[in-house]
């Protein structure tokens, strides 16, 4: 399997690379039509693309022989920091091309990583309908599903016959080409149901349209200030391409489709892998959440990391204080001190698994809160089959390096060290999750220094009382 | 935000958990005509994960309790490792039933996770038609968009007239009513484009289909043998819904849908997760690649984490052997072992953010092979920002415990292991994919017991070299 995906990537990174250079050479050589005529043959997706990969300077170059009515559609696919930069090396009339043709969800994604002064003022380059109607956006909660919602959908009346509702549809705009669920609102504008296009193809047109609506069809929405992972989870489960989002008053207010659920659901799984390796995340003041590890400059990287290094340097010196309490054990017998990392790593290592596979069957839904008594049990039961096989595994090397004794004692303690950390590295994202923290915050470094420090203190303890030290 | 996950997650548990158990209280009484009423006004998802919820027995007998035209539809809703439970518990007409009406991507995804004999027995079952296509579909290789897609799509030819094709699309049965894109073959069935379905609607009915395709609409489709997660950046990097695949000539060969790849993504992320993870992965002869936590037998999570153990104490032992090295001098200042974990962790911790950040870059394709060189520039240059950081911090410990001496080790050796372990972290990862291993290999614990043993050479050929011992 990973010879095919290298292959394939390998082909797609040369038909790019290719591509790159031509469009390079065509803008330093100052051939603009040629170039005109290369973009005008290349999806905006790969405009994004390629310009990505530019240099600074040639990128703002590049971006200024795009025609106008296409800018925005290119801008929306361009990452979120390169955007902040391009923004920034406008005058406010390349802002107004850009910002009033952007579509609802791209300009609140956008507005949304910008200091409140500059939105303003952006707002202020719009039309007043789109100021209005981004003003509403960025009204609801970050990260909800009114953020991600897009106002523009097509709703037909209950009572209109097919014919009708066919006929409005051929008269909208080709802005709603893709547009394949038509929603049903009743007189007062309350979403009724919501309808495949080619059910009304294939309908009678003198019936009402009340007639496409099938039974056993309940109507699945999601209120505008849910969290937009609960989008994720609700489309996913009912395999929908497009979500009705809804006020508390079941008003129909716009429709989250499946490609920002795609977006979301990476994103979502970024920040917990991140978090997993205490990586700093969420609004570290760069108004970004999600970083280009390409494109972040080395002080974010810095700020993103220095904070967890510095707290599990205090967890540490808690470890170093407790092999303090042992000096005397080290002194009289250095022999435990080579087994020292085998014993405590054993640890960290069986913990950071168990807190793997909890995070992520939480993040999923594959386990829930209620269900940590019988996890824990079942841990339990793993933990211990996987102590008593290290055990084993280590009690041969203790043979070898300090005799009877010392193999005793680091086989007892890999045990009870595989089968703590396993417990801690279990335990501690039901905890995070009761006390509101993200799960995902018992990362791989933070239950590796727990399980080692709890790790010296069982080992020396052992090797105290069996060794009589 | 987590407030707001919270909330939403506890209001949904509990209808869940009320719904639960009306539905155990129908069951276990007996109320057919109730249940059957209950059922009819469930989605085949909710009723799938109600079944889910039940012990193995209620979830049998539920499950009979279906029409037999739903059932299809919610075991295909069901996780694997229970279809297959319910698979073992049915006689051949039950099973006839149910494979004979499953969509065709969901069959091949059931006997993917089947051995041969029962597959072939089963394939028995179908009807001759459905069992040549299942036949093709299994055909292609494993996590292939060949395995993934459905061979259910609508094509229309090029020359025909818009008023034709609408006709056409008309006389389909119900199964193509979510059926939003129309796809447009030439006399040889070669595949000439894609038509979103609200084009026909608003076309003029004597034109020809051709006349629907828009200039700048290059087609992207996805051969049979690539890889199921290029479709995954395919549809996202395009924002498509759907997918045409093909074989080298060009001949549609069936369709990838959005819900599928929101599947794959999500399987590809846990993956990723649990690699990181030092959780095993891909086929341990159970036939599930990604197991439920919940549901797994402890048995199986101990196959899948047993092997990583075993290989990390190896690398612990080389840890253990080159403290053994510098017995001496411990035995000479004893001191030095209380700044041990503090030191060697550091690197760990420091390498694990960095692997982390890399296999997640690798994975989203933020980053690519070819990078790596500027990516090690700019690593170098955080981690001795953040080694100095560190080493600030814990020369102050060093001061109080040690010394003036000792805090100079303790520094220098805190810039040395942060700067190396971060550097392991993040070559790793590049490594791993240039031998064609998974970047995710480079897990936190191989990270963390590779920086430790580093980590413990450099600190104490430091102190040795600085305290002359």
């Amino acid at each position: 399997m990973n010879d095919r995906i290298d292959l394939v990537e390998e082909s797609f990174m040369q038909t790019e690379e290719a591509r790159l250079n031509e469009f390079v050479q065509l803008l330093h050589s100052n051939q603009h039509e040629r170039l005109a005529e290369q973009l005008a043959a290349t999806r905006a997706q790969d405009i994004a693309f390629l310009l990505m990969e530019l240099e600074e300077a040639d990128r703002f170059a590049a971006f200024k022989h795009l025609p106008q009515e296409r800018r925005a559609d290119v801008f929306s696919h361009i990452d979120k920091s390169q955007q902040l930069a391009l923004l920034a090396s406008w005058n406010d009339d390349d802002k107004r091309v850009v910002l009033s043709n952007l579509l609802p969800d791209d300009l609140t994604d956008l507005l949304e990583a910008l200091p409140k002064e500059q939105v303003e003022h952006l707002l202020r380059l719009l039309p007043q309908k789109a100021m209005r109607r981004a003003m509403t956006l960025l009204g609801y909660p970050a990260d909800s599903a009114g953020r991600l919602m897009t106002p523009d959908y097509f709703a037909v009346k209950a009572d209109q016959t097919i014919g009708e509702a066919l006929e409005a549809i051929r008269n909208q705009t080709d802005r709603y080409e893709t547009v394949n669920t038509i929603f049903v609102v009743d007189d007062n504008q309350l979403l009724v149901n919501m309808i495949p296009l080619r059910r009304f193809v294939s309908g009678a047109p003198e019936d009402s349209v009340s007639t496409l609506i099938k039974d056993e069809e309940s109507l699945v929405t999601i209120g505008v200030s849910a969290d937009e992972a609960e989008a994720v989870r609700i489309m996913r489960h009912y395999d929908l391409s497009v979500l009705p989002v809804v006020d508390p008053g079941n008003h129909l207010l716009g429709i989250v489709t499946v490609d920002d659920v795609l977006d979301v659901a990476e994103e979502e799984a970024t920040e917990d892998f991140q978090r997993m390796g205490a990586v700093g995340h969420g609004d570290d003041g760069s108004g970004l959440f999600n970083i280009s590890l390409r494109d972040a400059r080395p002080s974010l990287l810095y700020r993103k990391r220095i904070g967890w290094l510095l707290i599990l340097v205090f967890v540490n010196v808690f470890g170093g204080a407790a092999i303090a309490q042992f000096e005397d054990a080290i002194e009289a017998l250095v022999v435990l001190v080579f087994f020292l990392p085998l014993v405590i790593d054993s640890g960290g290592n069986a913990g950071t698994q168990s807190a793997t596979l909890m995070v992520r069957a939480l993040a999923t839904g594959d386990v829930k809160l209620s269900n940590w008594l019988k996890l824990f049990t079942k841990e339990l039961s793993v933990a211990a089959a996987l102590g008593i096989t290290m055990a084993v595994a280590v009690a041969a090397v203790g043979l070898w390096r300090g005799g009877m004794e010392v193999a005793l004692v680091v086989a007892i303690s890999m045990i009870l060290v595989v089968v703590v950390g396993s417990l801690i590295g279990m335990l501690l994202p039901f905890i995070f999750t009761r006390i509101k923290l993200d799960p995902a915050t018992a990362s791989g470094p933070l239950i590796t220094s727990i399980a080692d420090l709890s790790g010296i203190v069982m080992y020396f303890s052992v090797a105290t009382a069996i060794l009589n030290l």
